[in-house]
């Protein structure tokens, strides 16, 4: 059995890094409150023994020897960086779940035939730098590691700059690790099983997603001047991009999801005519031909609105990910944990994407989902019970046990 | 007849002060560039033997004196801020356009009964400080000065505090400096002029604004897991905002003009559910009750795209300025220069607000308009012709002797 307290206790700490006045967390990757986050928890893998390796993607990797160390270990973990406005638990319940997993195993003395180790994934929320899961995509071979590198954040920081820059460019060449089985803990982020009351989310599969940038240009000209017909004006283009999105989300229910989640207007004066927008829409459903058809009727729509306004339109696809089914026996192992424990379970899909999704490609893998309040998420108002997290920390012990062979 | 080579020079001088890569200027106010450009048209007024004076607005008045001193001086000027991509001309001509007739009456050594004053007023543009104009404003009555002093820009930065900061807070009490007649020489930013090739316009009205900031508030969650039926998603209602504010500049042609300038939304995250946008929008018409009608039609339109989302709505009204007339002999004084100098002229109203339409409330006052480039401004590309501004300020030289009485 884990220790349900001592794990809220860690949850709390990490927390406090990066903690905002309204209880959330703003964690963003690769930055010195992100720095912070890994130091305490490196910390605390080295007080529970384990030996700790860093990738040169920034992955961290924490072992506790295996009786056979020379096989494949088990892995478990999730991600320590948050949104700019971000919850206490996306990515960090599923990380330090595990060192709770670990730290039980040691307390009971109990030996494993494989290794098991802990992984603390590089920029999962795709937030400061586009694509998401970006590192766990290069370990598993979807993304070069100069590609990672040469991305740019909104003040033209570069990732692979960022990472030298807080100490955790590793010296081990990302994605050489073997894995012989993945789980990932995560908070559900949707209403679903919290609508239900049920305890244990068991993940079959990771819906895919599209992810576009969408820049429009008119003309920059003086608002009190600029007759209605004479202008190109660039903010009126990207409001008729949000509605034509949101549209998007609605013509396919009840699965799809459709959102515009950042827009900058230039120069972003009261009296200005915008004259240039730069904004971001994604998809997602768990039906690839879905979001073909979407991502057709999105760029079918926004040049007719460009020609409408007389705009000019650059569109780049900067994230594009297929839906996941994931493994059959990893699925089965956390099905029987949840049934040892008798919690009430259901077979679900991921809304959001995740590391898992990505390691999927390389090892066979598998998700646990524990409710989550009113199902938010990416909201500092985030929030889980304490034995929601005890539960989904105490499965995914069960289903590591059972590939890690006592 | 005054020296437009001159002129042309100190224009290309002054424009080097937060100059840009596209040939525009930031010169936002009361930033250190602001301060820079005000200390050389210090410099420039002292090697012209004016005497400075600086009030607690930071408003600039460089004084000829009179034959008789102790009447009512003439007074003529414009700003020297910029818009964050703004022009060389826009403000800066009326400013240095007025030291180009006062240096003109040095070589001419003519002497007027009347003292004259170049004026610089504070934040005329009103992008870092809303609302536009604020220290003409504060001269005339409009405002208090506490009111200005606590204007906010987008850091958090106060007006009176930057004012001070940049050492242009000065020791006179604003508004007690008497006017006789007051003239503002701008470029038409607008393309009425240099479409029917006219060299002056004679403007007669200014057109009435309102400005509004809007903050909607919905719910930030995940853009991956929350079904499009629960969201209550911020930036969709804005986009609606946008599309309602166009509506309404189309639905009273050809005057009405209706803008969104400036759109924030919150968190910006890619793949968050923006829980809060706050926006700018105006209106202008030289017609009091269209305007009353766009502002009853915007706080319906608003409630209901609020009510159709779920979102909260704060909307505030940071403007409010009726259509202004100008003074008849003023207006005539500057028909006499046009004729005299055989310009082609035409009456015209002003799409832009200016610092003349506040001192209109405290001195007879009128404006000259020079054509500019395609009617563009309020962007980098901002141009005019070298011989726009020589006959501009010619005419303001007229004027201004007939009022100053040789
Ligand atoms: N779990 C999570 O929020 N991941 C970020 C990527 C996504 O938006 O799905
Ligand atoms: N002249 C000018 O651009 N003034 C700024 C205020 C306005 O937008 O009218």
């Amino acid at each position: 059995r884990i220790d349900g307290a001592r794990l809220w206790d860690s949850l709390m700490e990490m927390a406090k890094i990066g903690g905002t006045e309204r209880g959330g967390c703003r964690r963003l990757t690769l930055t010195d409150v992100d720095k912070q986050g890994r130091e305490l928890f490196a910390r605390w893998c080295e007080e529970a023994g384990l030996a700790l390796a860093v990738d040169d993607m920034g992955n961290m990797f924490a072992r506790r020897p295996g009786e056979d160390d020379s096989v494949a270990p088990v892995m478990m973990g999730s991600h320590l960086d948050t949104q700019p406005t971000g919850g206490k638990f996306d990515g960090v319940l599923g990380v330090l779940g595990a060192l709770e997993v670990v730290r039980s195993l040691n307390d009971l003395k109990i030996k494993t035939k494989r290794p098991i180790e802990i992984a603390n994934w590089t920029n999962e929320e795709g937030s400061r730098y586009a694509p998401a899961m970006v590192s766990s995509g290069v370990f598993a071979g979807a993304y070069t590691k100069d590609f990672a590198y040469n991305l740019t954040d909104a003040e033209g920081l570069k990732f692979g700059d960022e990472l030298e820059r807080i100490g955790f460019k590793g010296s081990e060449p990302v994605g050489q690790r073997p894995i012989h089985a993945f789980f990932e803990l995560h908070i559900e982020q949707g209403p679903i099983l919290e609508d239900e009351a049920i305890d244990v989310g068991i993940v079959t599969h990771g819906q895919g997603q599209r992810w576009f940038e969408v820049t429009l240009t008119g003309f920059e000209s003086h608002a009190g001047s600029t007759p209605m017909p004479r202008r190109k004006d660039a903010l009126l283009g990207a409001a008729r991009v949000v509605e034509l999105v949101n549209g998007l989300g609605l013509a396919h229910p009840p699965l799809a999801m459709a959102t515009c989640g950042m827009l900058n207007p230039y120069p972003n004066s009261r009296n200005v005519i915008p004259g240039q927008v730069f904004l971001t829409c994604e998809f997602r459903h768990p039906d690839a031909s879905v979001l073909d058809a979407m991502d057709h009727a999105l760029r079918e729509g926004i040049a007719r609105i460009a020609k409408e306004i007389g705009l000019e339109v650059d569109l780049k696809k900067v994230f594009d990910y297929p839906p996941v089914p994931f493994d059959a026996s990893c699925i089965a192992a956390v099905r029987r944990g949840a049934e040892k424990f008798c919690y009430s379970h259901r077979d679900i899909v991921s809304g959001a994407g995740h590391d898992a999704c990505y390691i999927s490609r390389v090892a066979p893998t598998s998700m646990i989902f524990t409710p989550c309040v009113d199902g938010v998420s990416h909201n500092e108002l985030e929030d889980i019970k304490p034995e929601w997290a005890t539960a989904g920390t105490q499965v995914l012990m069960h289903a590591v046990l059972e590939k890690a062979e006592i």
